[in-house]
């Protein structure tokens, strides 16, 4: 069988982490026995944005036909783009057009990874962030009124539709009906937004009598970002809108260490469309260059890829590659070590 | 001279802290040598929603003409009346209508508080949020749309003026001039809230530009939430629309071991209307009834109150009362000890 993927590498140390992962993936697709066809893109990056004045070419649709999945670098260089063009030109297009309406962003405590977090065992903290990854608070609906003068005032419209909600809750019910503890927390802010809000909190209550074998938290975002400090334990899977998935899923990882570490899947459950896996770690620019970056994420969501294409083991094996290597080092600088990017991706393949 | 205030009690544990506060107020009153005027007020409570059907009476305004400000216990009793509308109908309200525009929220971490990061000693987190208090993500405008079919869609309006993103980032400046590291980060998320996010940045610009001494960090609010947990000796001020201002009041506290003893000043810094002083803490349902919650960020709002009030030598030494209790005992379970609520309210008024 043979995986045909697209692999854009985009900006900063996406283009280091990159190779790492198809480094892994090369491994594993001798090891597992499947082919890959991969298809380098060169757009979708801030370079290619200043040669041509987009992010993307026009036909991107009719150039990614065909593949299976999407592997994704990072995108963003403010210095040259500012990033609400750069990433609405690219990532979230992605997102949108193709429809990744769920993006899962596990957290885990590893051995070997320092955590930030006092006395924690590793095991110890083992979330799935399930965000709602289309709509919500992420839109360019609104505007400016009285602009320039002193009564300027600024809308900014949210959007939630009944689909796209429902379907990110009733996913998360479905992950935690397949995990251990079967708990799920559903993060709100209904006491302070106030329409819609109440609406989702009415929506995860009327879904969540679907699954009676899974307990069931709502916690508004302030005190529940609180609790993922105070007692990441507790947590299993989160779902959440898109603006507080975001958020989380950059806390959780904080939590467990580092978000170098952290991978992510957007995915179209269905297959409609090509699902898209990235590190949720951005383009650094503060150490690009340097062959410094932690590939683990990169990898790590290379691993999500295969897991989703039907490789399971192939999954199995790199996870327990990644865990090897973080127990064992060699280590990048972000977990107390001098090893470079490279050294980690080929110590990875190695223990694969 | 004498100052009058409104006392709230509110719902659940606002009443059991509440006690604490006003005992250190009349020992500190007694020390600094000025009068107390405490007006206690019934309304502003779940209990009295239900007795009464509204959250406060019709002239709630009268009935605090003359008062110099207001100590808040708490609201929110989710059992019987939803969180939207008792807040709506009572904190939320004096915010708005009484112009607290501020929001100030301290974060420190103490000697003797056991902190939930890994090796960070007393005296390293030393934080303050600066919220906007009045506008911004907390509406009730927008509405659904194909309500109960499948096409059901709902907006919420988010609205920011010129006029109070400004102010708000002003004052956030003007305290980081008067603090030793002159740092402010600016939380904003453009990248992905297209309208009125890349706005925000613009004005933090502009006045950050009259700031020349003040050094400028601008983050998105995820991996900002990242480097609370991860880094937060590099924070000093942080300035905030009103939903992140929430979320990082919260998450700051957590990260110095409790938002049990996080305390906030709702201003309004020219004193048209009274300004209001609460813990950040709600009215936990969940301990409520057992004398077990710690009252020590109702007393340390009530320090921020006489700070406010010119009373600044009452309010150090409130203080340093509550970082010797702190570091010798007694301690609430929360800090894991055994004392109860009456009891640390007591110690606090001994070492003043
Ligand atoms: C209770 C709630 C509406 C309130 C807020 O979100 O402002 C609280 O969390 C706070 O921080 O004071
Ligand atoms: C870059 C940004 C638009 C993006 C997001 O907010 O979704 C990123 O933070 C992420 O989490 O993938």
């Amino acid at each position: 069988r043979t995986h045909r993927i697209a692999v854009i590498p985009g900006d900063g140390i996406g283009q280091e982490v990159m190779p790492e992962a198809l480094r892994t993936l090369r491994s594993a697709a001798q090891r597992f026995g499947f082919a890959l066809d991969l298809r380098e893109i060169p757009w979708a990056s801030c370079d290619w944005y200043q040669a041509h004045g987009e992010m993307m070419p026009a036909d991107w649709k009719a150039q990614l036909q065909g593949v299976d999945a999407i592997l994704f670098g990072a995108v963003g260089w403010p210095a040259t783009v500012p990033d609400h063009i750069s990433l609405w030109g690219s990532l979230l297009k992605f997102r949108r057009e193709f429809d990744q309406y769920i993006n899962l962003r596990p957290a885990r405590l590893f051995e070997g990874v320092p955590c930030p977090l006092a006395n924690r065992r590793p095991g110890e903290i083992d979330m799935l962030i399930v965000r709602e990854n289309t709509e919500g608070e992420y839109t360019k609906l609104g505007g400016i009124m009285f602009e320039g003068t002193e009564r300027e005032i600024v809308i900014q419209e949210s959007v939630f539709s009944r689909v796209g909600s429902e379907r990110v809750l009733r996913y998360a019910f479905e992950q935690a009906m397949h995990r251990p503890r079967r708990h799920l927390t559903v993060a709100t802010k209904s006491n302070g937004i106030a329409i819609s809000m109440p609406w989702w909190d009415a929506l995860a209550e009327r879904i969540g009598a679907e699954y009676p074998q899974v307990t069931v938290d709502k916690q508004h975002i302030d005190i529940l970002s609180a609790r993922f400090v105070l007692q990441p334990q507790r947590f299993d899977v989160v779902v959440a809108t898109n603006l507080f998935g975001d958020i989380l899923s950059d806390l959780g990882p904080a939590c467990t260490g580092t978000i170098g570490l952290a991978p992510s899947a957007n995915l179209n459950p269905e297959r409609r469309f090509p699902s898209l896996f990235e590190p949720v770690h951005g383009s650094a620019p503060d150490i690009f260059g340097r062959n410094i970056a932690n590939p683990i994420a990169m990898v790590w969501s290379a691993a999500l890829m295969l897991d989703f294409l039907g490789e399971r083991a192939a999954h199995d094996a790199i996870v327990a590659a990644i865990e090897a290597v973080l127990r064992n080092g060699p280590r990048t600088p972000d977990l107390g070590g001098a090893a470079s990017t490279t050294a980690l991706g080929e110590a990875i393949a190695a223990a694969l």
